[in-house]
């Protein structure tokens, strides 16, 4: 068996790859929902759809997320509101896009969690109606969020503000500075996929950001501890390369919340609890930094722009997982 | 001022006539909201929609509810979710459709009351948005439940089972035997509307169902006091012609819950609180036994099949109350 640490759209490229190379239903994805958040009353699982609709082949594309052939119908008559709630007021978002097919998604999970199932047993039953095999577990039933602090005075608000991550990486795009990020509710909420983490073969940290995908996970109380008693069994793949992110906010924070944003600094973050790190091949010359974090160090074409390439960078990060 | 008792879509359509005869900013409409339901955790408020959309030309003109040029994306990819949910749940509902465009209306009332408003204050905003200037009113910003009692065993469940307004109505069509009717969280719910019914110039009841859209109104604290007390300025349009309904299960309801279904049964429900009522020249016939029960009769076209007609119905209607 092997389980996976999953945030979004690098996680399910990855998760893509690994189910040609392994059967789906021997992969375990333990899955950031710290970017959870209701809208228009709706429980929105950013990560776990992502991951489920990418495995269902069902994903855009083109944008990364949400459905293919999607229509945005609903959220076009959200627009007559706008002008009519009242200050202060944050209904009527349209700055978070839901496609009409994407909602059906979103109501459901709503409904169930309303009759008082538990986030596992609804993100099961949504696999199921999506034909995912892969055994997709939030990472906990509880209630976290990432929440960022702004570093100075923006778009966003003043400097020392606290935002959702939403409102961070979709309203505002990720492009306001951040100084802190902290996940309200972890101290106390329970992580799920421990067993799994200690009797999977392999456990790999999917190429998902480290500060905003994974820290969740790890912020959750056992989990550090589950994987550094299997440090020799885990295995990273970077989502930096050559000192950038291909997508999304992870270089940027690398540095505003003082790390080196380059494998290296991955391998700083990674090196308590993973053995083994798998960096691109632009980075092959850091590799003997990499080692010298304590860490294994594999060279691979990480960058999955196609199925095949994510089917390749999974079959090189198990054969080389201990 | 006027004031209207409002249920769907017979005061959707007389409320649309009455705006050619006075100011709508003149119009208070209180309106039914013991159908309003829960479903994928939205708000929902069908009465007040139908007489919104209605009096902003938006409704659909063949169904009768909901919006014209209206998309069913979201409601079609529910129905992958009716599978996988497990035995018991409700979720998934595709019984009762709502369109991609209504949905953003849901989603602002949702959303709205969630941050604290009440359900008077959202109302006011989304006639706003709509162009509305009647003055719509829920009934209560208090949760009142319509609850239909069945009469016999049948698809909706076993004699004496109760069931939502919205299952009677929508999910069974209508087509079950009923023994009883009830307003669940009437007697503690406060009233909205007192007010207008004190010092408006007229009342009208709308031709809605008296046993389901007038009835939660009236087992609201104070309101028949309130319009006892107004008796001589309250007219009433029976929503019974030839002892039938033009559309819904007024008439299977009136005898099913031991009333007479004729414009004599409605005058023997309104008589104590209202003294006029408007009846189709179809039963003009009946207008003796009318005011047999003490109200004065008024016989008129009462079938508001186009604008005009309902223009002429409120016309004739206001010149008749005293």
């Amino acid at each position: 068996m092997i389980c996976v640490l999953a945030g979004g759209v690098g996680a399910a490229r990855f998760l893509r790859g690994l189910i040609q190379v392994v059967p789906a239903a021997d992969i375990t994805a333990i899955v950031n929902t710290g970017d959870d958040t209701i809208l228009h009353g709706l429980n929105i699982s950013p990560d776990l759809d992502t991951v489920t609709y990418t495995l269902a082949n069902a994903i855009d594309p083109v944008r990364g997320w949400g459905l293919e052939n999607e229509s945005w119908t609903a959220m076009g008559a959200l627009a007559r509101f706008v002008d009519a709630r009242p200050q202060g007021s944050s209904a009527a978002p349209t700055w978070f896009n839901l496609g009409d097919k994407d909602l059906a998604t979103h109501f459901y999970r709503t409904a169930r969690l309303s009759e008082g199932a538990t986030l596992a047993q609804v993100t099961t039953e949504i696999c199921k109606s999506f034909g995912v095999d892969v055994h997709l577990v939030p990472m906990t039933n509880d209630r976290v969020s990432t929440v960022v602090t702004l570093a100075q005075d923006c778009a966003a608000g003043s400097a020392g503000t606290e935002i959702t991550f939403q409102e961070y990486f979709v309203k505002h795009q990720h492009s306001v500075a951040v100084r802190n990020v902290h996940f309200a509710g972890a101290s106390t909420a329970s992580a799920l996929g421990l067993d799994a983490l200690s009797s999977a073969q392999t456990i790999v940290i999917a190429p998902s950001n480290p500060l905003v995908s994974i820290a969740p996970l790890r912020a959750l109380q056992g989990v550090d501890a589950a994987l550094s008693k299997r440090r020799d069994s885990v295995v990273a793949i970077s989502p930096i390369i050559a000192g950038a992110a291909l997508k999304g906010p992870a270089d940027r924070l690398m540095t505003e919340l003082g790390h080196e944003c380059s494998v290296v600094g991955v391998a700083k973050l990674y090196a308590p609890i993973c053995g083994t790190l798998v960096i691109d091949s632009a980075d092959a010359h850091l590799a003997q930094h990499v080692e010298a974090q304590g860490m294994r160090c594999v060279v691979a074409d990480t960058v999955m722009s196609t199925p095949a390439k994510s089917q390749n960078l999974a079959r090189v990060t198990l054969e080389n997982a201990t």
